[in-house]
């Protein structure tokens, strides 16, 4: 966000990402404290904590940070010590080379079953959903005869680990908005917090329709020919 | 509407709208911005923004606009600037077409899938949810024996092109209260809100049965001889 | 219930009856006015109306009728004109034929596809939540290596016409709680509400888990032999 | 909890069992009754109550504990006559063998199928997931390239029954933190509750995707080599 919201609004990410940690944990996306939220506002970046019940996160939580990666401001709990989350470099990967103002980290099955079920990137094409996702080049939405490709990077054992992969394929697609872990799950980011939650929503839509698809013998990526 | 509410009421479309855009957007009918709804009260029809997140849409985000589909009040929040639902001119279909009371949209899984596994229409018979469903010419609602059959059009680049079609498809399935648009979702529409929701409930009902029938190798339209 | 509650208590029918409905929408059992609940207390039978949103029906709009099913006291809303469920003589089977202190329908998918696998009666033994599940003879908890049978009767055009059959189904199978109607729903009761609901959550659990064991190729009643 | 929290605190045990047991209800780990939880507080162990509701468990209903699994506290209410948890033994093997702060008790679906699907063990490996689940006898996290191994016991007839087998489970396979009862449901624990609590999301979510890679014949531990 560029604008500065206070803190008693609703969508300050010291309320914001409480909020959005617990709808991605009823989805299934942030279970035993997988998963992870951050969003920029101004020059600050707000990043939930690690290793804990992402459902249960409070404002007190939130850590912040400077563009150079430190942070400015400690949570203001003084009941518990918290450590910032690991997926910190991994979303600065977004803000730094794409100038992302939010990116978000799903543990969704969904995504775990199509880094199995793909080789080096996931495509599918026609479907409706896929123009809610935007070309990160061009700047526009996708239509509804282009391919979504999201490119697949491999597990480290250690999650700061994946932040060079992470980058090499994010110049490798330039055009993509997000990157998935394979056997473990996917970062997704946008210009604006609203994007990178209509992104994820949109992507996850499609993944899970791809599962169901091939459990039904339909194609992902249909020859243009053979769709009207 | 026949009945003019006052906009205190929680069924006012100022209220009605976002509340069943939540429930939709809970259904995953309406993520990452997708679906649309629409309610006519008395001799206005009130209409959903585009583009913004379903579930978080407020009384003071919808359109107000006449018969002729011209805006006769603009949503009244000063925070931002809306665009009108890209639905318009398919809701008016149903309006002009139908006299319907209000007309839903959904990107529900279920509608892509079927509308993948059939070629020109969805056909489904011999379930107690067909009774939910009204027929069109007849007024009355369907019976346990009779076939429920929904219509699919094909996709196009943008959503309003798909008007024309949808119209000559109502045209040519009289009966019918809804229609599929293939890899992309469903328009259906009623008398009154109440039975619009109620047709959408019980044909995505028999849309997500039909796919679990599928992979359990049930027949969707059984011969009446095989049907006690 | 054979105690009498306050009307203001949250658990008397008129505010009981509004939470099940929810509860059994959420759950889809109840969508597109679907399904029913009744409840009896003292010598009153409470019952929901017809053929309108189950998820929003409020306390002022529960029938209340005697054992010889005439209705003793209307709705008391005035801002609508409401049916009593089409469901009535069939509850009172359970009331009169088990002496049941609540009746519950639904339209549960898995009711549906469970009638279509099997012919006259759904079985599955050996599975820890068939305990859940009492015999309406012995008036015992069935036990683990114990089958559950649930009878199954053909639906027909009018619900009302369901009355005799199910008469018919419940005296050949005097031990069951339950009755499958085939590709419409189920009707499942309990001495109490509570132990109607503990009833309807135990089969619904078992046939879903059943369809889901059919997917994977396990059977639903192994030979004794075969089982630890 | 080595702390002792206040009665009003939100996560003191008898406000703590009564959320849990709402939120394994909604996850359909604990309808029909099914299920329980316990949770330690200082030298006492609070526990759920049997046979009821496990979603309408109040504060009141709380029966608590010594170390001898002697009641200390009957549960306060005078509205109901309560009977303890069935599940009390079991859950003190998790006390009295691994010195656990908490023991919950699951009939997820999902733990059912993998007992089915399974001869003696649970198995998986390289799955981000598995990081979520603490090795209780290295007290360390698993890796992502370890595999984690639930084992099974055989199901009885009366749940005290399980207490020999689960402990005699318990010794020979010391590093786990849960055991699976065939056709039953799971038993998990944790030094806290918060690690109980992750480390059940954790399993349940690598049971439910591994069930969802064998439909689409993918393999739950891969040769080393044939994994990145």
């Amino acid at each position: 966000m560029s604008v500065i919201l206070p803190e008693s609004h609703p969508e300050h990410p010291f309320n914001l990402i409480p909020e959005l940690c617990r709808k991605f944990y009823e989805l299934g996306w942030a279970t035993g404290t997988g998963g992870g939220i951050s969003v920029k506002m101004g020059d600050r970046y707000f990043i939930a904590p690690s290793g804990v019940q992402k459902e249960r996160i409070r404002p007190d939580e939130i850590f912040i940070l400077n563009a150079e990666q430190e942070v400015v401001e400690e949570p203001r709990t003084t009941e518990k010590k918290l450590k910032m989350s690991e997926c910190t470099p991994l979303f600065f990967n977004a803000y730094t080379m794409r100038n992302a103002g939010a990116c978000l980290h799903t543990h969704s099955q969904n995504c775990v079953l199509i880094s199995l079920l793909c080789e080096k990137e996931f495509r599918i094409s026609h479907i409706e959903m896929i123009k809610g996702i935007s070309n990160n080049v061009t700047k526009k939405a996708l239509g509804f005869r282009d391919s979504l490709v999201v490119p697949i990077i491999e597990n480290t054992d250690f999650e700061a680990d994946l932040t060079a992969s992470m980058a090499e394929c994010m110049k490798k697609y330039p055009e993509s908005c997000a990157v998935l872990v394979r056997r473990h799950g996917m970062y997704v980011w946008g210009d604006t917090w609203q994007k990178a939650k209509g992104a994820v929503e949109c992507i996850d839509y499609l993944m899970e329709l791809a599962i169901r698809m091939r459990s039904l013998g339909l194609d992902w990526e249909p020859q243009p020919k053979s769709v009207p």
